[in-house]
């Protein structure tokens, strides 16, 4: 991503016009060696944990539901959870629902490199 | 904060239901050594920089201006900003607006401890 010229806001409603696909995540800003996403999802996500990392999840639109090993986690719009490092999880959205997630830059979004997306910067 | 017995999303607008008070950020969920926070503010804060840190802006409604030496960002709803660590800024809201920072647990707000607000968690 080459710096803006200008500072410039990041609009997240105008970043999540730009793509489709599902359980893509697409960093918009990066911030103390994380990557700021937006993503879409909808339906079951794999079960998953991360070593070393907490992961954050914002609702943005929709629903969605993070099943944990010790109960469920339902968030709607302007909600938002931190699963800790090492909890596993998966998430789930029964319609289409956007989120923002942070994570450090790197973090596979499977918790395993060989089954992780791509970053993709927009 | 104590943990809760069992997990729960944080309502972002539930929490800022919960206080008044302009530039004092409340912690509401913690996240890779950062604590994630909501705040209101109205009017000038002071110029200042964080030698260590970048300092993340979410907002949630109404509009901010963060002046920065190179230039103005303007932010509304559902657009957020990232000040790069060591970039002096100067956040102004006309009207009165709701935001969502992250910043290392322990980060003065002013960028000094002297004059930084409390740590306070809802």
């Amino acid at each position: 991503m080459s710096p803006p010229s200008s500072p410039h806001p990041v609009n997240l409603a105008d970043k999540l016009s730009q793509f489709d696909e599902h359980w893509a995540p697409r960093t918009v800003a990066v911030f103390n060696g994380h990557d700021v996403m937006v993503v879409k999802v909808k339906g079951e996500f794999r079960w998953h944990h991360h070593d070393d990392t907490d992961d954050l999840f914002l609702v943005l639109s929709g629903r969605i539901v993070i099943r944990l090993r010790d109960g469920d986690v339902e968030l709607g719009p302007g909600e938002l959870f931190v699963v800790p490092a090492g909890a596993a999880h998966q998430p789930v959205a029964e319609e289409e629902a956007e989120l923002l997630l942070i994570e450090p830059t790197g973090t596979p979004n499977t918790g395993e490199a060989s089954t992780a997306a791509p970053r993709l910067v927009i």
